[in-house]
């Protein structure tokens, strides 16, 4: 059987966040995950998500760029939010904003076992010192 | 004639940045090149990496991850050096920082056209409060 490409998985573990669906998240993320060198396990990671959502209420996920290739997903996504209080440290408070963060992705299997992320911050700075 | 591949080519653009080799710039970026959305050319694009050398003496670019599918280019980038005074608008002032660049190109046939890159500048803002 050939396994899926790798883009398709990536885009179903995006739907799967922008669909808040919870249950579903071990489909496309390993158990022992780790997210910037943290050994957050599957468990952690989705209370990581959980939290995300709560905190900026509109939260979606939307890919600018992709580039696969295996093991390994890269991927440029862009953000057009509206945190309700501090989002990185700084006090956003609801006001709008956008950003990108830079992320790499390293799949075993058809799962995530290891993301290294960076949130564009400046960006951030930029739009609330306006 | 088969061009070379992607990886190769990024490699060799790598390494002329760590040489300071500024006249064979041009092999490796196209004149019309961009970073972050601004125009910069290859003028701009080469002035902004002299003063990078100029701020941070002992700048060296590492690939700690490499992702390539043609016409892009994903790189985790990961810098170990001593920046004189600010960096990205914090006092460093010649301590010793590491932080890492997670940024796509686009390559417009050998050179590269297009750059968005995002520093984690959170991780500095972490080491100069420690």
């Amino acid at each position: 059987m050939t396994p899926r490409p790798l883009a398709d998985q990536y885009r179903a573990y995006i739907d799967c966040l922008n669909r808040q669906d919870w249950p579903n998240l071990g489909l496309h993320v390993d158990d022992d995950v780790e997210h910037n060198g943290r050994p957050l396990g599957l468990a952690g990671y989705r209370a990581m998500l959980v939290k995300d959502f709560a905190d900026i209420p509109d939260l979606h996920f939307r890919i600018d760029t992709l580039v696969c290739e295996p093991p390994h997903v890269a991927a440029r996504l862009v953000f057009d939010c509206h945190p309700r209080a501090a989002f990185l440290g700084l006090p956003v408070n609801g006001r709008r904003i956008s950003f990108a963060e830079n992320v790499f992705y390293q799949f075993g299997g058809s799962k995530i076992v290891s993301v290294r992320s960076v949130i564009d911050k400046a960006a951030v700075e930029r739009q609330i010192a306006a």
